[in-house]
Order: structure tokens, then C-alpha cells, then sequence
């Protein structure tokens, strides 16, 4: 370890000892928290302002400042800007330059804050706009589910439980429970950024400060709906964070559902969908693959998401008010999720824009495993008044001789159906279809083309 | 593995081989999802209402219906239903003896809804019941904050960042912190109420049904908001449990952090608070201790909250559409989840109301440690006028000379503090005792007497 | 809440104030840690005896220990003990009922030991033998997927990459893999049992006794290798649980894996696999459904387990020494996993055990998606000394134009071959089946026949 | 999204489409894993010399392949060589280098393996290092703790259990405990380390290459002890990855536990220790602060160190055999593990290098709290007889009476303590002080001066 000669400047007077350079590697955050850059700046702009409006500070201290700090954002923002390891955080090496642009002016600007309630007031300024962007991403999303949607509403295909088939349904009526979930993701991001959307600042380092500063002023200009109620809280509260994880993380396990869903419908024995080149790779030493890689990534994307959700509550847990250190580990664990999320999104909906349905293949596979057997005991209870459990009863017995004979359902013939239950009638064979069987399906929400059409249309109107 | 002889009642007449014990074993729910007995009756009694309305199964068998499961309901309640392992879940074993009770038109029940559907309801109808709980039981123990936060308005102790000692706050002041915490909790567990509230019954297996079902009728009667939009969504999605764990992790979180401070307060060095004995224990070899042990097994029991939450998001992930038996991990996660926040909450109640602040104690402690040195840098920025950063090493420097002299700031003589600063006046001293520090942070949401009474006053009349 | 009469019975003298029923709740533990009532006694009675020897207590009172510990043994077992919330434990739940048996000499076996060394003694001799027991059942796991993988030596199947069909693979080879990840399993819970094999008794409360113990004697009779360096170590450690439930979360993604796979080989859409009937069910309303529940079950599983690691590992952090309430969590969380990781283990072999390869199918679909690509590319980098990179290349237009005629590579007739690349002969086709293939990986550890032969005798040594 | 020109360079001829830049983004690995260059060479190097010894490649091509790679590997370590994020990973970038500078016999490279088992391979070779690093790591904590324990084998202080005054121990004796656990870490890193220590070169893409490698030679040229023995298991197991994260997640907890206590004795209610100036911050605002960040980061790391491990938990669960993209994401968790744990243990390291005990008060603190009633109890065991639960009740009394008196233990006159026991003699006082207390405790591992002298005799032989 290292002596480092230029240490301790930010601490003042008290310090002796020099800090070790694993020190500064544990302690310093500015190789990730300069992404809070833009919040920085413009949080405190709007701070001098209210400091030269509540006459803290005069006038021209206030101009000088804001000259300063445009400067800055322009030097970042043109990548002139260098940031320094020494000198810690974002909020260090933005007012160190300050100083060394407006000379000693630049303290002013901590007159009745604190970096606590600085740094929250950044994070949850940023955060606000990673929602914003979120959002965004989802409802791309959504829309380019809703036109594979629109473009299946007749596309048959076997409906799974347990991942066997079970009962027709269209790959319209797939994609629209995709639409649901992502719709709730939308849902929560939208409460998550209501719920963070309270300003911190002006709660100093913990229990508010002593000069006459208007916090409702700086709140609002911000954007924010409040100030936070309580200075304590404000500096040690990171629920913003932890919602946005966990939001995320739900909406990475619907990503990583569908993209199961495509791995599994783009092998070889299902043979579902097509996948377009761009969204796959091929391999170093298998010159025919065609591996949906994006799906692989997305899927197993949701581990991070997941991972940095359970950290931050790890880190959380138990720490005692106000700011503790610790909390500092709250940005690379959103930072990066929010990244994920953005590359997971975007990826997700080029492969939905390019995915082509095979549409003959799926609707064979709707005909196998005897998938329209519950229209059969449906037939069952609703024309010979069988209750349903007999019903199911006897359909088992009828799938059992179909599977013997190796035949479908409608391949039967009336005696042997009339073996299993003499009252059976030629009308039975009207719903053993697939078509037929999906249009019965004509229940709220349910899978007949006119249900699917109608879903489409709330959706259309909600989205465009 | 021993066979089974009563194996294979349920599948009905497709199944010839015998289903081993481990499967009963794997497979069986009854244990746990017994728990959903009240909702999984009055979903089948509003079910078969329903069918009966729109005229799917006649009065008289849906009255027959009806009376048996009242009877089943009533049975349940008094303790003398079996539960039997080998119907496997709490809606077989119902079923089942609904058809030992009135016979084979039991079987109706089940026209026109699957097992599916059925146990998303149950499970929505639980969580709704459960969530509702837990927001009166985080009411609760905010009440009790309320009224420790109302006696100790005035009780000064020290504020803590870095559990150092920073500025002097009160004990009001840092017990309505938690008000703000648990508030937003509540706020979340309305949210997640509010989006669970729609029902997935009759989405059957997953496509809907052939049955004129009326949804509409059902979910209204039993208090959705509306009928789910998509039936394979319906019987797939668990975010409502995702998101009724993850606001539970992060309510768990705060209260870790709670009980982290009342351990750290109730110990012979901190010494700020007395703990009942009701929520103490002993010790078998030592007789004098009294363990905090309320208070740490609250802290600890945020992991098992956590892990509940990590473990529902692994079952989920990747998990194609619709229904898969992985799913039915989902219960005893969330069961779990509630019996541990109902006994947290209630026990952190009962530790709020017998604590007692050992004011003295705390007020001394809030002199340590230099607490009104920012007030002292405070004064020199307003008064003479120095730039933040350079007061701020001033200050430093003046904290250095008190921490060689073995003094408080106040016993530092004017000669002194002058050879640092000149101009430092004698009325520097007015800002250096703690209760005058306090009240100079009067800045909105601060910790000066009226803030703080200010905000009891908002939180009465949202409380009370 | 209810105060109850019987409180603080165990706490002695000093406690004046009832304790409420909500703490019993939280704090009680006996309706879990009951299951540690055997090693709970024999470790007692072993500890008596040390004390006798020691001369410590007399011959006597040790004799009248031993004989009253028999009783409550035979009492628990035959099921005649009444365990009782009031005394919190099984610790206390024993000794009280010692002391009705016995009378005060009951309190002598208490002499130089606490409960924070008792119950870390249980609860590693409990740990050790659940390891034993898991040990065992990977092991009957390993052997029924050794029969499988004999029996299927020359069963063809496609191996997959990215779910890609990448070149043929046998059925054996690919169950041979499972064997090396539990194996590995097995190696894992060798090494976790070998180091929590050191015994915490005799460190007491965490500082040593006074009293002249023997740790070795007790620590050698109770099987362990040695007793622990440091008394307060002894009392705070769970690392042997939480390295239980690491190797466990490993071991149940590997049987996640493994039955991911089987879901997938009995979809209708591979058809690789037939399950018996006793590992999957039919469905309440689709008659011919034949689930793969216990497979998907197992799947899900692996969230509990990893849930139940996080779980503890968060109650761990950051807890100061020695013993503290929070460690309470541990026994929970291993127990769960203990009986989730028997039921995985034990239903996963019954399933691998009846499971039956539908061979000609696996044989097709390992000649579907130019499997043997990879063998041509070869051939041109063996026969016609073609950098690897280039070969890959030319096999890549060759599986294009197969790919545009829609036949197999075999079926290309020379002239196309030789279109692309001049130099080829006849003698390639001799690469393209799947047989040949296979064979001719015979590499160390290769899918040829050879190489699997030579694994299986390896394991047939190893395991037999 | 921007068409990208120079896509689809690596995946030769079969691709007609553009790959998306989005795609890149996801799917482009090189940014983290250039970190296994130095291992991916090596392994190419072994490899390659391999196929000219089983004359697989002739001479003149193998030597004209390694020097190209050591050439590149000189660029690399000079910075002079140009990653690409169009070559996607490390090998790639490496491999398309190599055919610049030596043309398309760069090509023969690949002879004989794939990607999946040289990434394997390179990450193993990885590991391995990372494990002896963070041994050494470990081991230098150690010694600094075993310095600190052996200068305060003397120093008391008070044993705390739920953070409550307990009994006496010396701080040698408390900072042991920490000695046991890191060693257990070593212990946990170095069957790690053994268990991970087997070749997957070789296995090729997953079934083998029909090239005459010799896969015992690559092994042992690389260090390992033997090559995997199968195929399939070699590309697709991730056990070693997750181990080392579990493994570092013990360890991690350690770190936090330590933490934790640095933090809490640095308050100034405790005092117990003063960390330097090294480790410690000041604050913005209030610059009296000596903020221990360097301990409080450390304590919120294990939350990301928790969330690698089961991030990759997550990422494996379900997985299907062999190589699956999904995989990629074990680099990331384990590199930001390693990284963690490196600054983590070296800030560890430096800040006990530097902690003093403040002797004093520690001594005064143990003597708080009746620190010695169990030392009144096991007088009252040992020399009156009486049963311990007895004597447990009858100390309770005692300590009332002193806590009713606000006096210590030895301070009740012998009158008092008759009142309670009446054959109470003069000799009780004697094991009423703190070292008395302290040196009665001399059971094996117990906190007397004796046991803890002996303990680092034994640690000394051990480390040094």
C-alpha cells in the first residue's frame, strides 16, 4: 500500500494521517456516481437559486455559482471533464472544480445542505428518469406484441400446461397474456415513481439546518411533488431503490418466461417460430446453428436483476438511522439493473418485431395429444347433463382407447364412443375440432377469435 | 417406498399403474393449502350461484351445492373435517366431500372452471384478507410510534450518522422517522391490493370455457374489481404474490432496522432505553442479563422474508405459459411470509409501547462528540459571512484544539476560538448548547421542537 | 393480548412482569427445534458422565441424570411427551420434565455448560447425520442413473446446445454428466461434514467454565474429531449450516436441471422420454393430460432452498459475537432444506428409475438440423489440411444450400459438394451419419461408445 | 438501432441478415472477459504444442501459432492491443489478431476444440488464481488479527451475547473467535480450489472432437489434475463458479460480522477502540466526525457479494445440458466477487493493522452489567452444592438486590448476601473481579490468559 501525497483534502483541518490508497479504492464512488452528473448540477442550481431568493447568499455569489456549474455541465458533457479518484463522489469533484473556477465563492453553494441529502436528491432524480425510460422501453414492447398479436389473432396453437399440450388456443391469445404482465410492470414503475417522487433536500446532514431556506421552492422546482416530511428519514430512506429492484426484477421474470417460451418454440422439435439472423449467432465449430443467444441472455439476465434486488436489501438490513456508509452500495446495484433492463427490452422487442410463426406446424401440434378432450366432456355435461366429474371420467376412458388405436379423437367411430356411453350422438364430432373447440372458448377473456379481437381492441386504444 | 392401495382416486380412469408414496409426498398441497378453505367455499358457492343464474346447472342441484359446502364450511370451522393426503389438495378434499354429502351432482361444481383458475382465486381472495391485516397491524404499531414519538417531543438525544455522533436531535424527531417508513409500507400494500383485485375464475384450464358463464357476476360478487383480461394470464401470473413478499421484505427492512437501534440502545454503553421485561429473557447461566430477544429475532427474521422473496422469483423465472405445478411452491412462501410480519408487527408493537427513554442519559450523550460543530460553522457562515468550506475548516480546526484540551466547544474560552478566527464574537456561544442547536433547525421537516410538533399534528389527523 | 398466568417460569427471580403471549410466539421455539430431542439427550447424558468422571457430580446424580434422559427418550419416542410452548425449547422442555422426574438434582446437568453451547452441539450432531443421510440418497440417485445410462450405451440422441440440436450424442453419455455434477454433490457434503465435525460443548455461555470439564472426552465420544479452538467461536459459528445449505442449493440446481430436462423430453413436441404413471398426473378437466408434476415440482424446489440460503446468510450479517437471538432463524432453514433435498432426491429417482427412452425418436431427431456439420468441417481440415476457421466456412455454404433443398447433408449429391469445395471425395459421406459420428468422438470423456463403456466401469467400481 | 457494417464477420456464411447493434450489446462479452487473456494463451499455447506433438498440425505452423500469441499477449500486457466489441469475447478477438499477424494457419488453433471448452478452460485457470490470491489475503488478515490478539491477550473486556454485558474475556480471546473463522474460509477456498482443479479442454463443443488429442497431456501442462471425464458435464457445469461465490459469501459474512463490532465499538458510547485516520472520514458538514466508512463498506458489501451468488443461482436454475448461453453471465458475478473480496480484505486488513483498544475503558465496561453473576452461580454449584438451576435463581436475587442498590456485585456486604443464602462465606468475593472471572475460565478454548496463550501458540506454528 501506498502513501498518497494528495489525500485529505476534502476533510479540512483535523485529519493527520494519510489515507491509504485502499482507502480511497473502498471509499470512492466517482467511477460510478458521475452518472448522477446532470442531477448534481441542476439540483444545485436550483439550491443557489432558492439561497440568493431567501437572500442566504446575494446575488451575484448566486450568479457567479450558476456560471460555474454550466461550465461544468458543458466540460462533462463535451467530455473535458476530469474526474478525480482523490477527490471521491461526483459531488466533490463537481465543487472542487467550482472552486477552481470562481475561487472561494464556490462554498457557498453547501450553505444549508449536506452531501446526505445531496446525494438522495441526485439518486432520486435520476432514478425518476430511469422510470420514465423504463416505461418507455415497456410499452415499445407492448406494441410490437400487439402487432404479432393482431397478426395471429387465427393462428392455432396447442396451449400448454405443465408443458403439455392442453387445450387449443390462438398465438394471439399467447401473446396477449404477455401484454397483461407487462402492462402490471408499467403499472408498478408508475407507483414505484410516485411513490419516490419526494425531495430530500434541505435535510442536511440529518435534522434539517438552521438557515431560513424554503424547501417547498426547491421541491417544486425539482419536480418533485414534496418535500419529504421528516430530515431523517429523508437522508437514510432508500425504499426508492429497493421498489425499483423489485419492480424490475418482476418484469425481468416476465422477460425471462417469454424468452424460455421462444428457446423452446425456436428448437428444432417444436419448430414453432422462426427467429431472424439478427438475433441469433451461430457457432465456432457447429456451422448450422442458429442459437437464439438474445433469448439465452435475456433469460438468464434476470439472475443479476434478482441479484442486486437481494443485495441492496441485504445491505439495508439493520442499519441503523441516519446515513450510514453502506448506503453508498445502493447505485452500482441500480445503475447496473437499470442497464440490463434497457439492453433486456430493447432485445426482447427486436426478436418479437422479427419472430415469424410457423403456422402449419403449430396447428398440427394444436391437433396432438387429444387436446380437445375437455370439449369432449364439456359436450358430455352440457347434452346428456353428465356432472362434470363423470364426464371426465368417461373422456378418460375414451383418450384411452384413442391412444391404443393411436388415432385422434375425431377418428373414432360412433360405436366405440357409444361403448364408452350409449348416449352418445353423431353431434360430438362438431366440437372435437380445433377451430371449433377455440370458438367455443367464447367466455370472458378466452381464447375465441372474437375474445382475442376484443382484447385487442381495449389494448389498441390504450397504446396508440 | 410402500405402494399406495387408495392411490389414483382422483385422475379417474385413464391411470393403471399406482402412485408411490414419495409422489403423494411431493405432490400433496393439503397441509398448507388447507389454509384457503373459507375462500375456496364462498369462490364455489358464488361459482355455482352463477351457473345457476345463467341457468348452466338447475336451482335445485345448485341449492344442494351449496348447503353441502355451508355443511363442509361449518365442519372445517368446528374441527371435524379429515383432511386427507391422498386428495391432495384443500379443493379436492372439499369436492370430495361435498360428494359424500349430496352425491354425484357434486360434480357439477366444477362446470365451466378448472383447477387453475380455481386456486388463483382462492389464493387472491387470501391475499387480499392477509394484506388487509397487515395494514392494520403496521397502523397499529405506527399509533404506538405516534404516541412514544408525542411523550418525547422534547427528549433530546444524539443524531447519529455513521452510528457517530453528529448533531443533536430528539427522540420525537427520530421515532417519527419510522412513521414515514411504515406509512410508505402501507402505501404499498394498498397498491399491491389494488392490483391483485381482479379475478382469474373462469379462465378454466387456461383458454376459458364453452359454458355461458357470466365472469362479470362472479368477480363483482366476490369483490374484484373486474374480471381478468386474459384467461391464460390468469392462471399463470403470480405477481401478486411477488409483490406481496417484496413489500413485505421491504417493511421486514425497516423493522430490522428498528430493532438494530433498540438492541444498540438497550445496551449497558448506549443505556438510552429501558425494555420491558415482557420482552425480554433471561439468560440459564446468567441470571442479571436482559436480552433483547424480541428485538433480534425481529431482525433476523427479515432473511426468512428475503427468502421467501428470492425464492418465488427462482420458481417463477423462465417458467413457460400457462399453468405449471411449480407453481404451487407459491403458498407456503407467501403463508409463511404473513405469520412472520403478523407476529414482527405485533411484537415490535408491544416493544414501542413499554419502552422507556432514559432521557437523561440521551441528553448527555447528545453533548459528546462535538454534536454542534456544524451550528459552529453555521454561525460563521451567517455572521461573518465565510464561505461553507472554509467555516468548515475553521471548524475543524476549533474541534481539534476541544478534542486536546479534553472539552466541549462551549468551555473553550473567547481568546481562544479568536486565535483561530478574529472576528468570532461572544455570541458564538448561543449557538453551541444542544437544546438551542435543535431549535435552530427549524427548516421544514427538521428536528426542532415545533417541526416536530408541526408534524404530529399532520399524523394525527391521518391516524386518529 | 392476553397475559398468561405460567410465564417466566425459566427466567428466575428477577423478572417481575408477565410475558406477553406475543412474545412466547416469537421467542418459542420448541415446536420446530423438538426434532434435535435425540441429540439433545446424548449429548446431555454424555456430558454427565464427563462431569462424574470429573468428579464434578457424584455417581449418584449423574446415574439418576442418565436414567431420567432414558425415560424422556422412550417418553418422546413412543410419542407420550407433551411439549410445551411455556418452556420455549427442547432444551428446557427437557430439563424441566428431568426435574418432575427426578427432582432438583435435575439442575446439576446444567453444571459448566449453557444453552449456547447445548444447542449448537444438537444442532451440529443433527446436521452431521442429516449429511449422512443425504449422502445416501445421491448415492441411490447415482446408481439409478448409472443402470439408465448402461442400459442406453448406444441410444442416439441429438445433443444440444443453446436447446439447438449440435451433434449426436448417446442417451448414456448425456446421463453420465448428471453423474459427475452429483458426484460432486456428494464430494461437497463430504467436505461440510468434515469440517463442522468439531464439538462447541464445554464453551458455555462463550467464555469457558470455571468448573475442571473434560472437552476432549465429550468431544471424542460424541464422534466429533476435536472440540472447537475458541469458546466464543463455538457459540456464535452457523458457518456448517450455511455451508449445508450452499452445497444443497448447488445439488438442487443440478436437479433443477435435470428435470428441466425431463419436462422437455415428455412434451409431446421432443417425445424423447415416456414417465411412468406414478411420477405425473392427470388434470381435473383435460382427461388425457399425463403432467410431469414431480418433475416440475423438483424444478421449483431449488427457489426454496436458495431462498432458505439467503435467508440465513442475511440473518448472519453483520451480527457482532457471541450468541445472539437472531441465530434461532438457523434451525428453521436447515430443516426445510434437509426435507425438501430428501423428497427432491428420493422422487428423482423414482422418476429416472421407470423412466423409458422412446429410442427411435431420440435416433430421428439426432439427424435432424445437420447434426454431423461439425463431422464434415473436420473432415476437411483432416483430409485436406484446411485451416479449421476456412473449413467452418465452406461446411457453412454446404449447410446452406442442404438447408435450401431442404435434405440432409448425406443427401448432397458429390457434384454439389465439390461445387463448393473441388478437392472433396467420396469418402466423406462416410462422416455424415450419426453413428459414425458418435464413434468417432472418441476422445477422453467422448460420447463414442468406447468412451462411455470406459466411464461407466470407472463408476461401476465406484459406486458398487 | 443502427445498422451495423462490419457485423457477422465471425459467423462465416451462412448469414444474410445484419446483426443488430442492440445485439451486439447483449451478446458482446469482451469488455469483461478480456480479463482472461493471459489464461485463454496459455491454454492455446498447451493446446497447440498438443497437435503438433500428436501431429494433429505440423511444426512450422504450430511454432508460427505460438509466437503469434505470445506476441499478442505482449501487446496486451503492453496496451497496445485494440479490443473489439465486433469479435464479441476474448477468443474471438484473440483468434482474429492472431490471423492478422500470421495469417489463416491462425485457423488450425481452433482444431480440435470449441469455444465452450476453451472458455471453460480460460475460466477455471481463472479461478484457480483468484483462490490462491484471496488465500493470501485471508492468511495476511490473520496475521494481522494473531498480532492484535497476541498484544491484548490481557486486555478485558466485556464478552457481550445479545449485546448485553454476559461475562469477562480478554480481546485476544475475542479477536480468536475471528482467527477460527477466516481459517475456516482458507479451508473453504482451498476444497474449492481442489475440486475445480480438472480440465475441460477438449470436450470440444460438448461430445468430443474425432481429432487424436491428448487430453492427459493439456491437463497436466495446465496444472490441473486430471482433464474431466465427461464431455457434456465439461462445458456445462458452472460448480465452481458458484462454490467460489459461496464460499466467498461466508467469508464476506465474516468481514461483516467484524465490521459490524468495529463500528459499534467505535461509537463514542462505547469507545472501545479508536480507528486511524487511515480508515476513517470526515464529514462535509460536521467536522468533528470520524465516520469509520471503510468498516461500514465493508459490512454492505457482503450484500453484493450475496447477490452474485445467487444471481448465478439463478441464472443456472433450469438450465438444460450441455453449453446454453445463459452461462455468460458467470463472469461478471464472479469477477466483481473477487474484486470485492480483494478491497475488502485488504481495507480489513489495514484497519486492524491500525486499531487501538482503549484498554481502560474496555476493563471499566467489563466490570459493568454484574458481568460476573455466573462466576457467583458456579461458586455457589461448587462450593455450597447446591443445584444449578438453584443457584441460577438465587443469583438473580442477589443481582436484583445489587441493581435495586445501583452497586456492583462485590460491593453487597456479606449481611446481604446471607439474606439470601445463608451459608454464604467471605471466600464468594473472590471470584467476583473481572480477572478472576477471566482466569477461572480454563477450560480448553476458554478466555483465560492461559488457554488464549496457548491458542496462539498453536496459530503461531500455523501461520508463520
Amino acid at each position: 500500500m501506498t502513501k498518497k501525497a494528495n489525500s485529505n483534502v476534502i476533510w479540512g483541518g483535523r485529519f493527520s494521517g494519510a489515507t491509504e490508497e485502499i482507502m480511497e479504492s473502498i471509499n470512492c464512488s466517482v467511477e460510478f456516481d458521475k452518472r448522477l452528473y446532470k442531477y448534481d448540477i441542476s439540483a444545485s442550481i436550483t439550491h443557489v437559486k432558492m439561497l440568493v431568493q431567501r437572500r442566504i447568499i446575494n446575488n451575484e455569489a448566486g450568479n457567479n455559482i450558476e456560471q460555474g456549474l454550466k461550465s461544468i455541465l458543458k466540460e462533462i458533457e463535451e467530455d473535458k471533464f476530469q474526474f478525480k479518484r482523490e477527490f471521491e463522489d461526483i459531488h466533490m469533484n463537481i465543487e472542487v472544480r467550482l472552486a477552481e473556477l470562481i475561487g472561494s465563492e464556490a462554498g457557498l453553494i453547501h450553505t444549508g445542505r449536506s452531501r446526505n441529502d445531496q446525494v438522495a436528491t441526485d439518486f432520486r432524480l435520476w432514478t425518476r428518469d430511469a422510470i420514465d425510460e423504463l416505461i418507455l422501453l415497456v410499452e415499445g414492447l407492448m406494441k410490437s406484441l400487439f402487432v404479432q398479436a393482431k397478426n395471429n389473432v387465427k393462428t392455432i396453437m396447442p396451449g400448454f400446461t405443465h408443458l403439455q399440450v392442453a387445450q387449443p388456443i390462438t398465438f394471439g391469445h399467447h401473446l396477449l397474456a404477455y401484454m397483461e404482465m407487462f402492462f402490471r410492470d408499467i403499472q408498478r414503475l408508475k407507483t414505484t415513481r410516485a411513490r419516490l417522487n419526494e425531495c430530500p433536500l434541505g435535510a442536511a446532514a440529518l435534522a434539517g439546518t438552521s438557515f431560513p431556506i424554503d424547501r417547498m421552492k426547491t421541491a417544486s422546482e425539482l419536480g418533485f411533488d414534496r418535500p419529504m416530511y421528516n430530515s431523517i428519514d429523508a437522508v437514510s430512506d432508500r425504499d426508492f431503490s429497493l421498489e425499483f429492484l423489485s419492480s424490475s426484477s418482476i418484469c425481468a421474470t416476465h422477460l425471462s418466461r417469454l424468452a424460455e417460451e421462444i428457446i423452446i418454440w425456436a428448437s428444432a422439435q417444436f419448430n414453432f417460430v422462426r427467429l431472424s439472423d439478427k438475433f441469433t449467432t451461430g457457432s465456432s465449430i457447429m456451422p448450422q446453428k442458429r442459437n437464439p443467444d438474445a433469448a439465452e441472455l435475456i433469460r438468464g439476465k434476470v439472475g443479476r436483476v434478482n441479484g442486486a434486488l437481494i443485495g441492496l436489501l441485504t445491505v439495508i438490513k439493520g442499519l441503523p438511522l441516519a446515513y450510514s456508509k453502506d448506503l453508498q452500495e445502493d447505485k452500482e446495484a441500480v445503475f447496473d439493473t437499470f442497464d440490463t433492463m434497457v439492453i433486456c427490452l430493447t432485445a426482447m422487442r427486436g426478436m418479437v418485431d422479427d419472430i415469424e410463426a410457423n403456422r402449419d406446424v403449430m396447428k398440427e401440434a394444436a391437433k396432438l395429444g387429444f387436446s380437445t378432450a375437455t370439449d369432449l366432456a364439456d359436450w358430455l355435461v352440457r347434452e346428456l347433463e353428465i356432472p362434470f366429474r363423470e364426464a371426465h371420467k368417461l373422456t378418460g376412458s375414451i383418450v384411452s382407447l384413442a391412444e391404443k388405436k393411436n388415432c385422434r379423437l375425431e377418428d373414432l367411430d360412433l360405436k366405440t364412443l357409444q361403448d364408452v356411453e350409449q348416449r352418445i350422438t353423431p353431434s360430438i364430432y362438431s366440437v372435437l375440432g380445433v377451430e371449433e373447440s377455440i370458438n367455443s372458448r367464447n367466455s370472458y377473456g378466452g381464447t375465441s377469435f372474437s375474445q382475442v379481437e376484443s382484447q385487442l381492441q381495449r389494448w389498441k386504444e390504450k397504446l396508440f
